[in-house]
Order: structure tokens, then C-alpha cells, then sequence
């Protein structure tokens, strides 16, 4: 490992890639490979005890790439498997959580913060412990969006879609009465709704997405510790995932926003 | 393996349980394993070469339970790998697919059937063919429904939700433009929304529930084979998941349609 190795990023599936997708603004000339456990996929409505499993098993997988920093790029294991990840893993590791938390922190002005993600993540409390030890006086509102990641999922995003609208509101009509100016979108597949959530709650409140706080903080860990790569050439991406790769380029489009040269590999992750 | 062996009955996850609620209902003296892979729901979106793979970890988890015969309660599995598990396995095979067809084929008036289910049943075009192998002149009709799966994992299933309803517009108005006089429900979630979607569709419309008549196929070809218990008392099932069975009784009661004694274990699938 040094630090012309790879950055190793890894999903319950392919929402991680729109985390990826800040990743390669961000550190165009770092070197990132994906695994997403699309033969498993979704991780949040599972238990700790399965989600711990795979996600140890996903971090091995990456590490027989040599790579110089694992992030999870899912709001889930973060939240459930992320303590246990930092402690084990012989390279820097860092989730989504405490990034997020700490710019939702410092954008809130009336202290009261929502938080949105998978059952198991709002479940573990994460987001709220970690907003609450940073700033002890805020007020955070939890709420799991279970139907959010199925609409994106099966592209039922747009703002104007009566489903969408219907599904945000089911969700977020207690964080809005809540008053909340903050919102965590704890889940990488959030992003995609940013428009159908912020017109429903509105123009004052500020949405923060953990892909983006994550890759800008990944990049601060490298650079302190002088893992940063000097070749600065620009680099594609290598993709690994637990199910087939078909299908792969249509739902990578959508998370990564463009079209983009890289490769696509399957792999048995059950052997790590 | 004998007469008085079990009935393993297997799914992707717990939807399954909708067609053992038939199968105590039926064959209330056989015993019967389940095994539901919680640890890896759903199957539905995932490709043919790994459902394949998850099924037969399945079917082999229950044959160490000297099973006499073993039913894929679930429309993915069936549809993608049906023709291999009954090739292979050394016990009577049924998946949900053939029963259901031929109750559907009986059904039709109008010889137009519609066909709900995963993208993975959708995709194999398993009820068509079967379908129109029965009786050529049947126009069959197929949708996807994958948030259907969604809504009743998250209990949005009342006729009366709005969300439900817009969801079963979205997907079945094609198949009520197109005259279809019957509906086959298949997959194993589906049966908990047959309020809302017979209220869709129209009295007039009858829906086929691929557990029900998996469940009599079953008794039949047991009783053909002289497999039938005669230990006339009612057993209780046994439960296997590979996830942890936390939150099992609410769903299973919910699947069910009762509450009732049994065990529920939790297995490592990846061993078999």
C-alpha cells in the first residue's frame, strides 16, 4: 500500500456510485475501485449481525486490492458496522456518518435537524449520537424512508411524479412540522429525490448529502497523512459487483450522472 | 424419506408464508420446513445466475431435512429456476408456476390473462409460455410490479391508501385496458394487496393466488405417490431464515394471516 494505490469504496449496491460521483470531482486523479453487493443488495432492512458479516466481507474483498483507504459509501453500514470497521481495518477507514454530521452541524441555524435513511440506519441511532456529541444542544428527528430507495430503484423520481410526492410527503410531513432547517440524506440512493424532497419542504431547508460531505472529507484524511497520489493523470474507475454486471451501465449512469470509460467485473463476495 | 418425512417449503424471504397459510389450511397433518432467505431477499430483481445459485442453497438446506417433497413458494424461482431444480432433485419438485396456469387457463372466459410479478418472473416469461402451452389461444398479458413488493414489506397495503392505490394504477391500467378477465398473482407478496387491486381491476376480474393452488398441486401429487402422513394430528411448521429472526412474528403473523406456535431458527445458507 502507498499512495499510488487505490481508494476502495464499497455500497450494500450501486447507490454508493453517486457518492463515487463526488469522489471523482473531488479526487479526479486518485484511483477508485467499487465493489457493490448487488447480489445482496439492499443491506438496510437487515439485521446488525447480517449487515456486520457482509460488510467486513466487502472491506476484505477491497483489501485484496491493496488499497491505501476504505470508505463505506452507505449510509447502513455506517451506521451499524462502522465502530467495528474503524477498529479492525489496517488502512484509514471512514463511512458517511460522521462527515455528514459534522457539516449538518454547522449549517443548522435553528437547531433542529432531520435525519432520513434505511430502517437500520435510523434504527441505530448513528446520525443522532454523532449530531448530539458534536453539538450537544441541537434537536435531531429521525424518520425511515424504507419506499425511498425502491422509487429510485425503479426510477420513480421526478418531482412532478404523483407517487413520488405522495411518498415524500408520507415521510417528511413530521420533520416539516418538526420545523427542521437541516436534513441528512443518510442514504446514498437519496440524492436522486433531492428535488421531490426539497420542494416539499421547501426552499429555507438545506439538504446534505453524505456522498458529497464524505468524499471532501476522504480527501482531507489523505492529504493529511500524505496519501495523496502525484500522478496526475486522471483515472477510470474499476467496478466490481456480487451479481451479474448486465444492467450495470443504465443504473451507473443514473447514480454517476454521466457515462463513463471503466470496466465491470462480477465477483463471488461469499469468499471473502 | 418417507411418508411421514416433512414438506420443505422455500422463498426468497417471507412471502412465502402467504402459500403455507394455504398449505396448513390443506394439508394440516404434514409437517412443514420453511426455510425463507431473509439474509438475501429479494430474488426478484436479481439476475437468472444467481437466483439459480440462491435456489439450489435453498433446496439443499432442505433436503438435510430428509424432505419428501420440496415447493418453491415463490414466483422468482420458479419462473427462473424451475426447470433445474425438478431436473435435479431426487424429491418431488413444484414451483408455483404450473399450478397456477392451469387454474388460470380454466378460469379465463374471455382468453385473456394477465400476469403480475418481479421483474425476474416478468423477465422469464415463465407464466406466458406455460400459458399458452396449455392453450395456444389465450392472449396472456405481462407486467412488472416491483414496488408492489416494497408497499407490502412496508405495510402500505390498505385498499384505502392513496399510495397504494396510485401504485396498483400505475401498474395494472395497461392490463384493464387490456380486457384480461383473470389475473395471476405471481408472486407470493402479491396476495396481501388483493383488495386493492381487485378494487382496481373489478369484481368482474378474477384473481388467480399462485399460493392457493400451489398448495392443493401439492396435496395432489402427494397423494398420487402415496406420500401422504398418516399421522392424523396437526403439526406445527418449522421456520429457518438466514437473517436473525428479530421482527419474525409480526411479519410471519402478518403472511400468515394468524398467529401460531412454531420455532424459528436462523442458518447460515452460504454453508449449502
Amino acid at each position: 500500500m502507498s499512495s499510488q494505490s487505490a481508494i476502495g469504496v464499497f455500497d450494500s449496491g450501486l447507490g454508493g456510485l453517486s457518492a463515487v460521483k463526488e469522489f471523482l470531482n473531488v479526487l479526479p486523479f486518485e484511483k477508485i475501485v467499487y465493489f457493490g453487493d448487488t447480489g445482496r443488495v439492499p443491506y438496510g432492512t437487515r439485521s446488525r449481525e447480517i449487515i456486520n458479516k457482509y460488510a467486513f466481507q466487502d472491506a476484505r474483498f477491497l483489501q485484496t486490492h491493496n488499497v491505501k483507504m476504505i470508505v463505506a459509501a452507505c449510509g447502513t453500514v455506517s451506521s451499524v458496522a462502522g465502530e467495528a470497521l474503524r477498529e479492525k481495518l489496517s488502512v484509514p477507514y471512514t463511512g458517511v456518518v460522521n462527515p455528514t454530521a459534522y457539516t449538518a452541524v454547522r449549517k443548522t441555524k435553528n437547531g433542529k435537524i432531520g435525519v432520513i435513511g434505511t430502517a437500520a440506519t435510523v434504527g441505530s441511532h448513528s446520525y443522532k449520537l454523532r449530531l448530539q456529541k458534536l453539538n450537544p444542544g441541537v434537536k435531531v428527528f429521525e424518520q425511515a424512508c424504507p419506499l425511498f430507495v425502491s422509487l429510485v430503484e425503479n426510477g420513480i423520481i421526478h418531482r412532478d411524479d404523483q407517487i413520488t410526492r405522495l411518498v415524500v410527503r408520507r415521510y417528511m410531513a413530521e420533520l416539516k412540522d418538526a420545523g427542521v432547517d437541516t436534513v441528512i440524506l443518510g442514504c446514498t440512493h437519496f440524492p436522486l429525490l433531492r428535488e421531490a424532497i426539497s420542494d416539499y419542504m421547501g426552499e429555507g431547508v438545506t439538504l446534505v448529502d453524505s456522498g458529497y460531505e464524505t468524499a471532501n472529507y476522504a480527501a482531507k484524511v489523505l492529504r493529511e497523512q500524505n496519501l495523496l497520489t502525484d500522478d496526475e493523470t486522471v483515472k477510470t474507475p474499476s467496478f466490481f459487483v456480487s451479481d451479474t454486471p448486465e444492467g450495470f451501465e443504465s443504473v451507473a449512469g443514473l447514480f454517476l450522472g454521466r457515462d463513463m470509460e471503466h470496466t465491470v467485473t462480477q465477483i463471488d463476495i461469499e469468499q471473502y
